[in-house]
């Protein structure tokens, strides 16, 4: 039963690819690109869509009056920047909403505490005892009932590197510690931030009880905060808070995926695909999570529509919905779009922030488009771009897409101070680099143009399903 | 009638100084000092009080049940140090409170903002369409009753500066914009923080209402919310915002300066006055401002008292009560020991963090005592602490009595960094880097163990009021 999807798979996608023909870019596409890449360092379209959303919105959560508010201003920046197209597609999840938060220090220390609470949270006041765990591991060893009637906090400090690898063990913290911590009996969770800063401001993130548990508040506070507690802790090994957190889940809500088209000249049916989240958490204003993806991809999109002719395949831009609590947008469009798969040529999404992108890569590649990949990774490289065969993965939203067998890119945003802002008020546009985001810019548009006049495919193929790459 | 005073301080003071023989520093205690600078560069005992100040009392706002926990910490951690004398002096002020603050943006823009209502602000909501000016002199030429009914907006960016210089543009916008607000009829006054950072914190501090004028709501934005309403009034000049200050007066505290001695051991009566305040901001813990300069102070005394004998004079360690509100603990000081003036041989106060100290001066100097600072600057020079004779200033408490005519001394903060923090949640301890904090311990025990030891006064007079060194 377990061989046959896989011999089937592979029946399927060896003949296939060993039959294609070598895929390749034409020396006239290369030479666009280059004037592509100078035109869009020197371009302020991504700096002024980013703004644009980040000061008009603001902070919008998904399922959010903002959220409402996110999509009419997307639909209207991709008409006002000459999209071919502009659409919705409707996506639907359960709504979570942030009304107040507070925690304190009780007794002769008393002090509050900066924390968020985290994204699916019930609400519900806990006061106790706090009980510290070094990590993930130590709290799931802890005996049931051993936190009864206590707080866990798990004080895990997550790494900073250049490729974001550390929010992999800060995220699990995030996302598996609150069932440990209901599993011994705790009637609260408490966390360090899954973030690399050392400011008073709390890094939020969805998380989730596993089934059959019965919920309790889950919250991150500030890395000083964490700081501040494990101090008090060291001094009073009874220190006792009390956290208040109303929020909680209520009802669905639809949103949309909100897309704009450059319709291709010769291969119309053909589709080149990158994008970003339009959603954020709402403390920040999500400027580099994810306003910038979607000023990078619309700017990027807009800078070959400015061209003297659209390239030969669809520059499809997609504003995805609802990234942040689970790729609501990103899976809603992979099973909206399934059939069409194939004709997804590359897919790509920007959602690592604004800093400098020094890699590239692609995945669910046939052989003989290989050539052509190494052709982009060329007309990168002057932009400080490094081919980086074997690195990289399908970002957020299109990890579905990809995950079913679409081919994709990675174009990888230094991730060394991504997360020191990354799901915190902080998220704000002043972190962003014009001319560092002018790179980014010059990047994708480099990358959708030469993905678009490339003679021949990349490799989507339904074939490739359940075989990502792992690395 | 107006030349009488300065005839008469010139006949007082020249004289005297010129009969006063040269104040020297014997080479023995030139040779413990550099004893105790080693020590004190390995020595941690800076970092513990500072830490155990900040995390064990937290917040300490003057007045309240914080300000009361701040004083009996203070009082014990004297003990514990093992000082000869511990002793608390009253201060009485009037009592201000921050209860909560929110603010909005309203309309098809709509967001929250982060403020911090302004210490001495009243209360109150206010409702209305901002009017933005680039500095204090511009809204101060505006037009009475031009403001009527609006929001009031100084979005004046502070300089960041080695010596702090910056935070006298900046903290007159928030000491005198208010009063220019109201003479311009506006309904609640809003600035940029005084602040060098860009993060999600804003900055308080104290201002105040000129005599016969209406109270108005005060805040400052952070500095990314000000930019955020800049950016906003670019696009729609008729934005409009909502403020909730709940904060105000409430009666009058009686707080304390705590004070700790070294005996001195042949000329007890003569002091060398060294301190940091007690009180902070109520967001932060108070770190750099000023549980570092508690810390420096008391570490630094400390190191002397572990010596074989006691110096000469006697050294004063004096935790301020409420500077933050108008220096009450420095002026109380001031005004308790006018009479024993002349007896205080130096005075310092270590008040702008915990960066490297950089500079040393001192003022109000005879010119007998002028070799002595020398030696004094000579041997904090293997610190790293360059004399640079002309600047510098009597930091915040002992301000009051350098103008009654006490010699100060001027150990510089490096003070760059300083306003990232200063005034907000921020203000923590992890800000504080251990190995600078015991350059910054070394330096104040070698010149407070020196001033103790020299031969001869440093020029303290009474003659010297109203002289102040301007610069």
């Amino acid at each position: 039963m377990r061989l046959a999807p896989l011999l089937l798979a592979l029946l399927v996608s060896l003949p296939a690819a060993a039959a294609q023909p070598t895929t390749r870019i034409p020396q006239s596409a290369l030479d666009t690109a280059a004037k592509l890449r100078a035109t869009a360092l020197a371009d302020d379209t991504g700096w002024k869509v980013t703004e644009s959303l980040t000061a008009e919105v603001g902070p919008r959560l998904a399922g959010s009056e903002d959220d409402a508010r996110a999509v009419e201003w997307a639909k209207a920046k991709f008409k006002e920047l000459g999209f071919d197209k502009v659409w919705t597609e409707p996506v639907t999840f359960p709504k979570w909403e942030r009304r107040s938060q507070s925690a304190e220090v009780l007794g002769p220390h008393s002090q509050k505490l900066v924390l968020t609470a985290l994204g699916g949270s019930v609400g519900g006041t806990a006061e106790g005892q706090v009980v510290r765990f070094p990590d993930l591991e130590s709290l799931e060893k802890a005996a049931p009932g051993s936190l009864s009637g206590k707080v866990a906090f798990i004080d895990y400090r997550m790494e900073r590197a250049q490729d974001g690898h550390g929010y992999g063990m800060g995220s699990r913290v995030r996302g598996a510690g609150p069932s440990a911590a209901i599993r011994a009996g705790a009637i609260a969770y408490l966390m360090r931030s899954a973030g690399t800063d050392n400011h008073r401001v709390a890094h939020t993130g969805m998380s989730r009880y596993a089934d059959g548990l019965k919920p309790i508040p889950m919250a991150a506070l500030s890395n000083p905060d964490a700081d501040q507690l494990t101090r008090l802790l060291a001094v009073d090994p009874s220190t006792r808070v009390r956290m208040a957190l109303d929020c909680g889940w209520d009802g669905e809500y639809t949103s949309q995926n909100v897309i704009g088209e450059l319709t291709g000249s010769t291969h119309p049916d053909e589709i080149v695909l990158i994008g970003g989240h339009l959603d954020s958490w709402d403390e920040g204003t999500g400027a580099i999570d994810d306003a910038a993806g979607v000023g990078i991809s619309m700017a990027a999109a807009k800078l070959i529509a400015d061209l003297p002719q659209r390239p030969a395949r669809t520059i499809r831009v997609v504003a995805f919905a609802n990234e942040e609590q689970g790729l609501w947008g990103g899976r809603a469009y992979a099973q909206a779009h399934a059939a069409e798969l194939a004709k997804h040529a590359l897919v790509s999404e920007s959602d690592l922030g604004a800093a400098r992108i020094y890699g590239f890569d692609a995945g669910n590649i046939d052989d003989g488009a290989k050539d052509a990949v190494q052709q982009i990774a060329k007309a990168l490289a002057p932009l400080g771009i490094e081919w980086r065969p074997g690195e990289g993965d399908p970002e957020s939203d299109v990890g579905p897409f990809a995950a079913m067998g679409a081919a994709w890119a990675w174009l990888g945003h230094d991730a060394t101070g991504y997360f020191d802002l990354h799901h915190t008020p902080d998220d704000t546009m002043d972190k962003i680099d014009p001319k560092v985001l002018q790179q980014n810019v010059a990047a994708y548009a480099v990358y959708t143009y030469l993905a678009a006049q490339a003679e021949g495919g990349f490799g989507s193929s339904p074939a490739k399903a359940q075989q990502p790459r792992s690395h």
